[in-house]
């Protein structure tokens, strides 16, 4: 049996680091679940295995708290593992460091679908509850649990655009990192000039796909952000939330 | 001294995957940027020993010939070369294979410019001419050259895009890869589900900045289509051609 535990290395490749030379958090967030995928894959409970019983994950909840954002060319490791296991729901963690400092720390909730009916579905019942063997419930993860984010009051429209080709993944709809990309998008590098990212918690809703129109609301209050992200199809006016953000700066 | 031929290994990451699981051409391409980084600091005319003497690569011209796009989770290696080195300008090849499929080969133009004076440099001025010493004339790349790019006359405004964060690199303009990605964003999922790209050239012209509105240009004439890349600035309307594509599907 692997360690419940899983390492994987990576790098920040120069030209995913923004202007300032630090990893954007786009793909500092998309190392997250590769790492995820990487041990699920090993352990026999990855989407590799999942796709031969009709079984998908679904990524419900992130989030990251940002110590140090990686530079340019630098290598890191990512920790990741799984804290609990329920029916419907799992909780995985991630610690992104080097030998010598720590980057961040992340939190994520994941449920599994049938990928054909697309509901819920008993993961604890995949390979005999094999994940369960996996829980590694004596790690400590030092930030708090994804929140759902709930959404100010006085949010008003920021931005609507069109999905495209490169937003949508091998899932058919548009890529979990994307929203990321899309919500961080709204502030300018002037702002990241001056304010490094804290922690973004990121709450997935509803799925969004090609075609469809995303309107980003944004509010504040107690010195944070919040956006939510909603879709529209064709002529239909009418919108549907697919994802809300928390967004702190230092 | 290092093999002249440099080769580094790669994975299609799967959330760098399109819908139908095959790598996103822009991360492709994005690989490609990486294995000539790698090679030219592992030789010492790389960005880390330029920036000590206020140099920099700047990406002229690119073209890739398409064999058949790396699958989610496929690993490829990507070799490459300095076909010749003037004094302006160096042309550097890639072939991208495994141990058994050639995937692509890819050609590309680089100048060096002063980073201050952001003029032309003299490339073979560093480190007493170094870059010749790589110079691999022998090995062959079996694709045309890079074209420089003419526009057909029929060319119609297909988009026009708000520049972001994320499209922003290091350098503090629109990174070369994004152009590619919002230009092959101008097709729809539908178009790629039934075409494959066969190649794609890109003469990049002028630098985009933070603020900037991108408007794109798109032409067909003999079975291939045309795009071209316009900046504007603030109020003024005017516009200047940031990059020019040519882009052949099967």
């Amino acid at each position: 049996m692997l360690d419940k535990v899983g390492t994987y290395e990576f790098i920040a490749e120069p030209f995913h680091c923004d202007f300032m030379g630090k990893m954007a958090p786009g793909h500092f967030c998309n190392a997250l679940l590769n790492a995820a995928d990487y041990h699920s894959n090993d352990r026999g409970f990855g989407i590799h295995y999942l796709k031969t019983i009709d079984r998908a994950w679904v990524l419900s909840r992130l989030c990251v708290e940002m110590n140090k954002m990686p530079l340019a060319y630098q290598h890191f490791n990512i920790d990741t593992w799984v804290e609990s296991a329920m029916r419907h729901f799992t909780l995985r963690n991630f610690a992104i460091h080097s030998s010598d400092t720590v980057f961040a720390y992340g939190r994520s909730v994941w449920a599994m679908i049938d990928s054909v009916t697309r509901q819920p579905a008993d993961l604890l019942s995949v390979n005999d509850g094999d994940i369960a063997r996996y829980v590694e419930s004596g790690r400590v993860c030092p930030i708090e649990q994804p929140s759902r984010v709930k959404m100010p009051t006085n949010s008003a429209l920021a931005t609507t655009i069109d999905t495209t080709y490169s937003d949508i993944d091998i899932n058919g709809h548009v890529n979990s990192i994307k929203y990321i990309e899309h919500i961080l998008n709204l502030w300018q590098p002037d702002w990241y000039a001056a304010h490094e990212l804290k922690r973004i918690d990121i709450a997935y809703v509803a799925e969004t796909h090609y075609g469809d129109k995303m309107s980003l609301y944004k509010a504040d209050a107690n010195d944070c952000f919040y956006v939510s992200a909603k879709r529209s199809r064709g002529n239909n006016v009418e919108e549907t939330e697919v994802c809300r953000a928390k967004v702190v700066f230092k």
